[in-house]
């Protein structure tokens, strides 16, 4: 039987705290899924969330998908209603999906309690909903809400629910973790004592985690090691409360630990490309530490291991980053040393090695600098910078010298609020002055220094600012508060880069990292 | 035998990508990881790295720990070298703590290409250590460096490893699935395995994972059900890479799911304090979606379930959050509708229940904002002013009406950063002009604010700027980009709110949030 990865970031993972997708949005995330290359895509919920309704018509005409089926998901019919006259029924065959998730009450206290039905009703509700859409050509899939701890409570109806679902046509039944507290072992426990007593194979059952314990991923993983054979997950684990279970491990996990090969090939090298495109559409800053999709999944810091990745890097990694499109990352801090200053700069395409008094001054440079608040790890430019600056003949030519410079923003009586910034500056002898608006204080600042500096280096309008991240640094132990920016600029060319600056004013730290930013960019278009 | 929680937050912890401890920090983290009820405290490594021996030589004089004993990490003697003669050894003796965890090669492969010697040397200076640190008085655990992987490519060494620590003396010996690729099931195996080769109690072992399987946890979890009882963990799950597993969610996992009382009464509870606690000495943003200790680890947002919640609210938590420190929290979202506003005000003591067209309002209204990328899920003093404006009668009064702003920085020729900050304000009929200098533009305008109002408003003085939070909402997706603004008060009486504000241009978000900071406060303080 086929293995079913089926994907709910744009159902169950929108129920996460603080997101929210337009149409738009979901459109550009189902694109990307289907690239990462899972078999279903659940897009959300139509008839009951008009954006659904919306995003079902759409993507039917405007995406064209090599991988994936969508599922509409919805409910069974309600208590005491015909099912073909329940509109929340007919609003998912109007969605038009080869596949529909119905989600089914299978706890009988949730039955009795939040559905107020009989369990009886409940079981004819199953029966209906899933013969009435399979008679309409739909494979239907049924999510077993709050499967676990219903069947700890009473297995006998978790049970039969099951059979109702599988005998009315259902293709698959998913076993829910709905409030996420299952151990593994208790996961493994259920899956036994279910097939044993029913005789229903486990290859049609699926499994759906949520994260409350912490083993989202890993009582997936047991569900496939009993014999499931379709899994649930979201990008990165979005979803209400601790999350889903992460698709992202779990399917790296599948392919690279159990070596089952559940996506096309080519696709699992797309994941760190697919998991950072979501993060970013959901506007949801990436989690360095996520596993195998996180920038830092295979960064090494500590010093002691930096000196031994020179001799076997695979004897410390888990797998080779490059399966799922990561990289190895030496990270640059106080911790490492001259072994990760060393083989950073290699990274750059910087040779140190053969330069052990500048090493030493970049070592010791970044520690004073990482001692008040600067970070080299997200900011290759500037560390570029600072080692070329050791190196001989290696520094960047600073493209001007400053003077002053001076922003302001005022909310006027009109209520209007402005912008604007005047720099000074000294550019190959001339004295320059310039005055630029901007819709905040920051932008102004960099739009007066490019109009000052566009004279003489017309290459800089191709620049761009793509991203601009501030964060403060608590002073709470010892040192005054500072700010710390890191500015992503990108040229006309696909070329990006990061850059820092640090200040107890977040305008003159954004200029370091601006400053740094040109200085760069210059020095990168003129080599 | 006593079951063992052993943290290494101080230590392996410390490897995390972005953190950097000072002595104090370390004295704090270990004071609270005490309250957490932990057993054992890793502290750093006394000898090799000076600020971990400063650490040890002050904890000695100024902790005076409930719960807790410290251990010094470090690696066995050189490889030949006698071990009385190692200084990396007297360094761990130094330390003077009741115990020390040894770091011994546990995988054939590293012996040979990391540490370049023999197999039999490598059981020599593991055997050497352990009983010369035992000689001293000293409890020794030894961990098992990649001994998992290693037990995968030769499990005679492997075995041979940890019967010749144990032998030696060693209390405990720990395995490492250091590379962090392990599964519960492939743990579960190596475990039997051992135990079975060489008949060691699993008592005497204990489990030290790493998450870049996003298994930790659950690997943990399996080598206690293996009968393991000694687990190793970090606050928060910090540590390289994806980061070890989670003490707090090892501890709820085993507490609350396998019923293993391992902490001291009274303990649990503090999970929450503590873990936010250590975020913030360590200068990372807590996560919200953490397991059990998360902001959002109980939070609900979907409308569904928020009206069911009203129902029976253990149906749809997998623990009582109580228990761990947590509250159950209802999100204000466009998602949530009704439900959620009506319960989220009474939560704050506001009753929506009686004012249909109230809550009509507030619900029309949130969803407006939040289309603009204003977010109320933290900012609950902002929403509770949005709520009382539509009560009858309810209303905050506004202390002042803003005529005008203007907040200029200059970065001078000499180099001085000046903020500067003027208000023209409206305060019971009288027209205020006041000035302030600030360590940043928004640190200027809040003090001239505070000039300008002092005189009618004397209390206050007594507030206080905790925290300032920026988030720059990217604009890639239609709407411009914004720039949302936390704010964080704290009186002098205990109390704290939060509050946001959300525009194009940072200083002017600021603005709304200080605002609506200082109208919270002083209505607060008028009731």
């Amino acid at each position: 039987m086929t293995f079913q990865v089926y994907d709910t970031t744009l159902r169950d993972g929108a129920q996460r705290e603080g997101l929210s997708y337009s149409v738009v949005d979901k459109l550009a995330v189902a694109q990307l899924l289907d690239e990462f290359g899972v078999g279903f895509i659940e897009g959300g919920w139509p008839g009951a969330v008009p954006k659904d309704t919306e995003f079902f018509r759409r993507a039917r005409k405007e995406l064209d998908l090599r991988h994936a089926v969508f599922a509409a998901f919805g409910a069974t019919r309600r208590a005491g209603v015909a099912v073909d006259a329940d509109p929340q029924v007919r609003g998912l065959l109007d969605a038009e999906t080869p596949v529909v998730t119905l989600v089914a009450k299978a706890d009988l206290r949730h039955v009795e309690r939040a559905l107020r039905t009989t369990p009886a009703e409940n079981l004819a509700m199953i029966r209906d909903t899933v013969a009435h859409l399979v008679r309409h050509d739909r494979r239907v899939f049924v999510d077993g809400e709050h499967f676990f701890d219903g069947y700890r409570h009473d297995p006998a109806y978790g049970a039969t629910v099951v059979e109702t679902a599988l005998a009315a046509g259902a293709e698959r039944f998913v076993l829910c973790d709905t409030n996420g507290g299952m151990l593994p072992s208790q996961v493994t426990a259920v899956i036994a004592d279910l097939t044993a007593r029913t005789g229903v194979a486990p290859e049609l059952l699926g499994m759906h985690a949520q994260n409350d314990t912490a083993c989202a991923v890993a009582n997936t993983i047991a569900a496939v090691e009993a014999g499931v054979r379709h899994v649930q997950g979201t990008a990165n684990g979005y979803g209400e409360r601790p999350g889903n279970a992460d698709i992202f491990a779990v399917v790296g996990n599948l392919q690279l630990k159990l070596g089952l090969p559940v996506l096309p090939a080519g696709c699992l090298e797309q994941m760190v490309r697919v998991s950072h495109a979501i993060a970013e559409i959901a506007n949801i800053v990436p989690d360095t530490h996520q596993a195998y999709a996180g920038a830092a999944a295979f960064a090494h810091k500590a010093g002691l291991h930096a000196s031994a990745i020179k001799v076997d890097p695979l004897l410390y990694n888990h797998v080779d980053p490059s399966v799922v499109g990561n990289d190895m990352r030496i990270l640059v801090t106080e911790m490492a040393g001259r072994a990760s200053v060393e083989l950073k700069s290699r990274e750059l395409g910087l040779d140190l090695a053969g330069h052990p008094e500048a090493l030493s001054k970049v070592t010791g440079r970044v520690k004073e600098l990482e001692a008040d608040g600067w970070s080299f790890e997200a900011a290759d430019a500037s560390f570029e910078l600072l080692v070329r600056s050791e190196l001989p003949g290696g520094a960047a030519p600073r493209p001007f010298a400053l003077e002053s410079y001076r922003v302001q923003v005022e909310h006027r009586e009109d209520g209007a609020v402005v912008s604007e910034a005047t720099v000074k500056i000294r550019v190959r002898g001339e004295r320059v002055i310039a005055t630029a608006e901007g819709n905040g204080p920051i932008n102004a600042l960099d739009e007066a220094l490019r109009v000052g500096l566009s004279r003489h280096y017309p290459e800089l309008l191709s620049f761009e600012l793509a991203d601009y991240k501030v964060r403060i640094l608590e002073g709470s132990h010892g040192t005054g508060a500072v700010t710390r920016v890191l500015v992503e600029t990108v040229d006309g060319a696909g070329n990006d880069w990061t850059t820092v600056g640090v200040h107890p004013n977040v305008v003159e730290a954004s200029w370091h990292a601006l400053v740094d930013a040109l200085t760069y960019g210059l020095a990168r278009t003129r080599v």
